[in-house]
Order: C-alpha cells, then sequence, then structure tokens
C-alpha cells in the first residue's frame, strides 16, 4: 500500500463542480490516472455513466430541466447511488474517488460533504469556470458529439440540445463562493488555467493535485520519446552501464533529426538523460538540451553490465524473482521500475506543463512515461515493448492521448525480453 | 549556469506587495534561500535597507505620512535607487530578484512592470494579506523590535509606532485587484495559508515558486535530523555500503529514542532512507516511518565500498579533483553534492508541509538538508559537519533557524574529512 510522506493514508473524495463541458470528466480522469501511476487508488465515478445504465442514453435536453420534476427526481436518485457506489469503494480499500457529477447547487454540495464526513473522508471541491463560447462548442464537437447520448442525432441537431442542457443546469447554478464555501477545500479553475482560487488545502495529496492542476494545459502539442541509438553495450547483449553509440545508433541519430525536421513541429525542447548513449543522440539536433538525472536508465545495481545470461548465472534465485514481479522487483543495490516511476514524477509534472518535447531515454524508464500517457497498470508496465530506432508520438485527444509509432529506418538490435511462458523449461528471455 | 527545464534561463523580478508586519521579508528571504539551494541565482533588495542607509535608522511613523511631502519625495527616491540596482544586478546575471517593499499603490506597481518589461524581465507579484490583529501584534514583537529602526525605543512604544506606520500605509493602500489587475501575473497569499488567489503565472519558476508558497507554513514545530547510528562500514573506514548497525550504532538508536521521549515533541513523523543502517536506527521508534529513496547516502558509483585510502590509490586523479571542487565532483558512475540536492527537492517540499519531524539520514544528504535550512553557500556544503551519534535539532524563529547540536552520549567513529590545506604535502583525509 502506498504511504504518503505523513506516515497516514488519508482518503479523500474529490467532488466536481460546474456546468457540462468544463472539462470535469477530463479533469478528473486525468488526475486519476496521474495518482494511480503514483501508486495511489484512484477512481471515477461518473454520474452520467449511471444515468445512462439506468434510464438509457438519448435522453433529451428536457430530462435536465428543473422543471420537469419527475426527471428530477431520476435524476436525484441515479446521483444517490453513485455517492453510495462511491462510499462503498472507500469501505473496500479506495483511496482517492472522483464524484464526477455537475454538483451544480449548494444544497447538494453540502449533502456531500456530510456524507463523507460521517465516514471520515475529507472532500476536496474541483470547480472548473469558463464562458469562453468557443471552447464550450469545440468541448462538444470534441468529445459531446461522440458520446452515447447523441448515438441517432445529427451533429447540428446534437449541439443545440447540449447547449439547451447546459442553459437547464445554468438556471440553477450556484458557484462556489468566497464568502459563503470559506469553510470547504476547494480549488476553483478560472478560464482554463488563467486563474485559480484555492481555499483551504490540507494534506499532502490535495497539494499535489493542486499543483498538477496548475501545471497542466490543453493547448494543442506533442511529446516524442525515443530510445538513444543503439549502443555498444546493447549489440553486446549487456545491461546498464554508460557506453557510446554504435555505429547504427550514430546513424539513427542522423535519421532522428532529419525525421524531427521532416515531421515534427518547427520548435521543441530536448530533454535526455546524463548518460553518454542518450547525449550523443541529443547533440545531433545541434541545440542545447536539458540533461534530467531522473531520466537515467533504471539501475541494475550489482547486475550492471552484465548480461541477461551472466545474471542468470550469477544471481539465478534474483533472476526468477524478476520475473514474478518485475514492477516491483529491486536490482541488489539497484532499483526497480517502482523506484523509477517514483523518481520520474518531476519529469511528468514538467511534461504536463510544456510544449512539444523530444525525450531521448532509455528502455526501463520510456515504460514508465508511457505507462502514464497511456494509463497501464503496473503489471503490464515492465512488458510495454519500446523498441529500438522508433520515435513515438503522443498527442493528447478527448480524455486520452493518441500514440504513434514510427520505425526508423535504421537496422538495431531488439532488446524486449517478453514475460518467460509459465513452467520451468521457459528459456525466453 | 543553471537552466530550466524549458531550455531557457527566464529572468524573473519578484515584486512584493503588502502593508508592513505581513511576512514581505520573510517571504522572500525565504524563497531566495530555496532556490539558491536549487542553483537559482537569487537575491533579495529591501527598500528598508536601503532607506536606514540613506536616511538613518530610527525614523518614526511620521516619516512614512503620505502627507509628510519632504519625506515621500525622499522615500521615492530611495525606491528608485533600490530599483536601479535590482536592474543592474539582472545586467550582471542575476536570475530571480526580489523588490521587496510595500508597493502598496497602483501607481507604483506600474511602475515596476514598466521598468522590467523595458529590460525583457518578467514580473510576478506576491501580496501578503493578513487582518488577524493578533498575528500582526505578533509579527511585529518578534521582528520589528529587534529591528535598527527602534534601537533605543521601549518595546512599547515601539509597538505603538509601528501600528501607527501600518496605518499610514493602509490609507493609499490599493490591494491587486482581480478585475483591474487581471493582465499581472500574482499570487495573493490571504491569511497565512488560508487561502491563494493565482493569476496568469507562466513558465517553470513561477509554477515552482507558487507550489513552495502553497507548502510552508509559518505554525511552530521543529525538525530532528539525526544519522543513522554507528555502521560496520563506519568502523571499517568503508564508504557506501549498505551494513547494518554496529553494536555502538546499535545503542545510539536506543538512546535516540530515549532523546525524543525525554526532549522531543509527543506526536512527529519519522523519516529515513531506504538503507539498512537508517532503516535500523528508525525501527526502534517501534512506529512505522515512511522511507524515501531520495534520502539514500551520495552515491560513490565505482568507490562505494572502497576505503578513502584504496579510492585515492584506484582513482589517484579523481581524488585530488573531488578537493577542488567537492561540491560539483560526481563520483564515477555515481552521484555529486548537486546530484543529490535536486534529488532532494521533493523532500524540503514535503518538510516545509510538515509538522514536527525526525529524519534519519546520511552524511551527505544530511550537509545538503542543512545547508538549505542553514542558507550556506554550496562551495561550504560539502563540509558541513554532520557527526555520527548528534541529534542536531532545527527551530524556525525570524527569518531564519535556530540550529542546536545535542551529542548523545554514545561513542562513535568520525568520519569528518576536512578540505585538506593547500599546497603539494598535504595529507589530512
Ligand atoms: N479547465 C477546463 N475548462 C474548459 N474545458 C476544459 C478544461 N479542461 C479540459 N477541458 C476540455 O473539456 C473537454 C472535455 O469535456 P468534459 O467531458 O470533461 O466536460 P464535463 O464538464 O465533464 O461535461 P459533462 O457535465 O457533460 O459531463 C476536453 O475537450 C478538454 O480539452
Ligand atoms: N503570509 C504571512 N502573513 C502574515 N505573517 C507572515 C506571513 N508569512 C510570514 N509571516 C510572519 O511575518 C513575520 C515577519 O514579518 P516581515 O518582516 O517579513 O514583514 P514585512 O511585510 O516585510 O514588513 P515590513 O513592511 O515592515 O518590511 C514573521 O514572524 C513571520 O512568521
Ligand atoms: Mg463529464
Ligand atoms: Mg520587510
Amino acid at each position: 500500500a502506498s504511504i504518503t510522506p505523513t506516515g497516514t493514508p488519508d482518503k479523500l473524495a474529490i467532488v466536481m463542480v460546474g456546468l457540462p463541458a468544463r472539462g470535469k470528466s477530463y479533469i478528473a480522469r486525468k488526475l486519476a490516472r496521474y495518482l494511480c501511476w503514483l501508486g495511489v487508488e484512484a477512481k471515477v465515478f461518473n454520474v452520467g455513466v449511471y444515468r445512462r445504465e439506468t434510464v438509457g442514453a438519448e435522453q433529451k435536453a428536457d430530462f435536465f430541466d428543473p422543471k420537469n420534476a419527475e426527471a428530477e427526481q431520476k435524476r436525484r436518485e441515479i446521483s444517490f447511488v453513485a455517492l453510495q457506489d462511491l462510499l462503498q469503494w472507500f469501505k473496500e480499500g479506495g483511496r482517492v474517488g472522483f464524484y464526477d457529477a455537475t454538483n451544480t447547487t449548494r444544497n447538494r454540495r453540502k449533502l456531500i460533504v456530510d456524507t463523507m464526513t460521517k465516514e471520515k473522508i475529507q472532500t476536496f471541491f474541483i470547480e472548473s469556470i469558463c464562458d469562453d463560447p468557443d471552447l464550450i462548442r469545440q468541448n462538444i464537437q470534441l468529445v459531446k458529439l461522440g458520446s452515447p447520448d447523441y448515438r441517432n442525432m445529427p451533429p447540428e441537431a446534437a449541439i443545440e440540445d447540449f447547449i439547451q442542457r447546459i442553459q437547464h443546469y445554468q438556471a440553477a447554478y450556484e458557484p462556489m463562493d468566497d464568502e459563503l464555501d470559506k469553510h470547504l477545500s476547494y480549488i476553483r479553475m478560472i478560464d482554463v488555467g488563467a486563474k485559480f482560487v484555492v481555499n483551504r488545502t490540507t494534506g499532502y495529496l490535495q497539494s499535489r493535485i493542486v499543483y498538477f492542476l496548475m501545471n497542466t494545459h490543453i493547448a494543442p502539442r506533442a511529446i516524442y520519446l525515443t530510445r538513444h541509438g543503439e549502443s555498444e553495450y546493447n549489440v553486446e547483449g549487456k545491461i546498464g552501464g554508460d557506453a557510446p553509440l554504435s555505429s547504427r545508433g550514430q546513424a539513427y541519430a542522423r535519421e532522428l533529426k532529419n525525421w524531427m525536421a521532416e515531421f515534427g513541429p518547427k520548435d521543441f525542447t530536448i530533454w535526455t538523460s546524463t548518460l553518454t548513449r542518450a547525449r550523443q543522440t541529443a547533440a545531433v539536433f545541434g541545440r542545447p538540451f536539458v540533461e534530467w538525472r531522473a531520466l537515467d536508465e533504471l539501475d541494475a545495481g550489482e547486475c550492471d553490465g552484465m548480461t541477461y545470461e551472466e545474471i542468470q548465472e550469477k544471481f539465478p534465485q534474483d533472476f526468477a524473482r524478476r520475473d514474478e514481479d518485475k514492477y516491483l522487483y529491486r536490482y541488489p543495490r539497484g532499483e526497480s521500475y517502482r523506484d523509477v516511476v517514483s523518481r520520474l514524477e518531476p519529469c511528468i509534472m514538467e511534461l504536463e506543463r510544456q510544449k512539444d518535447v523530444v525525450v531521448v531515454g532509455h528502455q526501463a524508464v520510456l515504460r514508465c512515461l508511457l505507462a502514464y500517457f497511456l494509463d497501464k497498470p503496473s503489471e503490464e508496465l515492465p512488458y510495454v515493448d519500446v523498441p529500438l530506432h522508433t520515435v513515438i508520438k503522443l498527442t493528447p485527444i478527448a480524455y486520452g492521448c493518441k500514440v504513434e509509432m514510427f520505425k526508423v529506418n535504421v537496422p538495431a538490435v531488439n532488446t524486449y525480453r517478453p514475460k518467460p511462458a509459465d513452467g520451468p523449461t521457459a528459456a525466453g528471455h
């Protein structure tokens, strides 16, 4: 179980607040992904999903009209069920639960706080306020038209209907208030990052969450991940070390530069580790780059510089244990994948803040970064395939990230070692 | 020169705003100390110091009366000189300069922004608002009575005079405004951490600064630093490794527990590294503790497990280079002190947020932490004396930290290796 630096694993209910199409689900999912990646159990309870399961999708705006008493009653019941599920999840050990609904009235918010307080769970509100009509329309187009709610409606009609839905909520909306809500813990995000009001945050998790929200942005951009070019150690099948590039690795570096010139953005930042093979690769751009020690390859400790065969021979037990739980396995005097995740956290935070970036990294380190962006569970993380001489382009879309792999035409050894099949005769590595 | 992850070393003028005794100088100095420790050149320009140098200390409240035209003129001149010095310092390579004055009128703030913009320097405002009369009085007693301004005045008269000074500023005070100042980058801190308004922050440094301000607090507390008990490697004069405690080390652990029971607070959090000697020491408390990999000892790379004599023999050049610049020197495949500082940053951030904490660490790691709390320059950092079997108690006072060393009565080897004297015959290590 993950423990915060306070020593006490605090439970936190995060309650989203805001009109439709203000990014509430986007923010909740993104934060949940970040927390899960850090090892903090987090889950989003989206009331819209409950609604679709209960009364079916394709409800018209009329269903959200506060004057429609019957629908109002139905909606209240549905949110109640979601809230009970959230509580149940906390009881089963959940740590940070998101209650993702509009929660636009003070009354509704009070009910939630009272429910949580009874269970000794802290409540933290995240309100998103945005009155830019262009952005709202864009949000509707990007994520609402694709929703099951509008499966069978022409786009223009759907947009109209959704705008009407917003207006129904608008009528009853009571934004968080400096005076009336001053006893509550909350962050109000105004105009996508232009302004934040932060009130009575307490505890490690709230502090991290606020910092994360302040660093994220939704401007279009891409992140390009690549391993260094093939190194001399790669060729010899050795892990770790600080070897220079092989001649094929040097060729890849040159091709990487060409590839970015042809397919990449005009301007981008270059990050690399402090290791020779990564710096040599980044150097081809002929521009300054940022060296992060946090991007250095997983430290194999006493196995550094060995081949897998040598490790198997010298540390047979360790080798077997690593296959059992590769995520938590720590090399003797070295690191585990989990250790790498935790030292990569500042890189992730800074990647959120940046525009276009090229990261020249290493196999294990890039697995950890990819797991964050692609929401991979920790069991799968150590087996993500990150081949040499390949550019991985990540583009944020809707609630997630699009991933594209571009193989650059310079041959290299394959360093992938799959999880061995069960049974004593398994020998693949 | 230190480079931010953007690759461009941005320059930043931080302009404090607020009535007297609102913690402006406290905040500016603390931030400057944090930035310098991180390797970002930062300096505070305090207009009060310029005033005392120009018109002498011991000016009565009358000098701050806006109706006192002559004094007003004088004060304007003085702030102008300070601003010119700040600009000059930026020209000479300064990175984050604090303009520490009340800056209570919108006019004055505009003048500063215009001046900075002309020099392509970003401006960021930090406003502290606090209307708790008890806290203001306490601030006056804690830091203002000791100021040269009141060298020769009885305390009660001084407090009266200072309150009058505040009233003079109050008359003309225009706080930062949601509407009028919405084009500016600022953070407003309200009621010491209860609430923050953050507007238009851009860039890495501003983001870090906001996060830092949100994590600090001024509640009284203490931090207790100690090295692990003497280890078997300490006895053998070897560095690094992962040896267990010697029997004297175990005795120290028990005495540490007794010492905390007798002199420490009732409740405290325990932090340690992931290394055996530190965990064994922390284990004596018989309570859960938090293991930070970031608190692990400086990694001596290929020299791990050697004695200084062996290092001198096997890596004579490295050994000499280390004495030349011990802060930047990186062991072959290992770390430098600067590397350790950078991985300790999350610990410092979290220490700021915590109440009472005991940190069971290591010689180099504790040197880095001490350098932060005691504002030691990086050249001195690697020579800070952190003896074994000693509790170092840090208590925040006024603008800094009180440090007390308590030697616990269990003998241990001395692991201190002073900077060798100059000259070819120097042999001390
Ligand atoms: N702070 C923000 N303000 C406005 N839009 C945002 C914000 N953050 C993200 N977005 C955008 O919002 C879109 C996603 O909207 P989302 O579905 O999360 O809205 P919602 O508030 O959950 O709406 P609903 O109430 O219908 O569930 C994405 O396109 C994303 O880029
Ligand atoms: N955000 C804050 N609000 C109020 N007091 C604070 C805050 N932060 C720190 N303090 C307290 O303020 C005291 C220091 O006051 P400081 O000298 O920094 O005030 P100042 O605003 O610089 O006053 P002056 O205008 O006279 O220079 C310390 O005792 C510190 O604990
Ligand atoms: Mg939603
Ligand atoms: Mg001051």
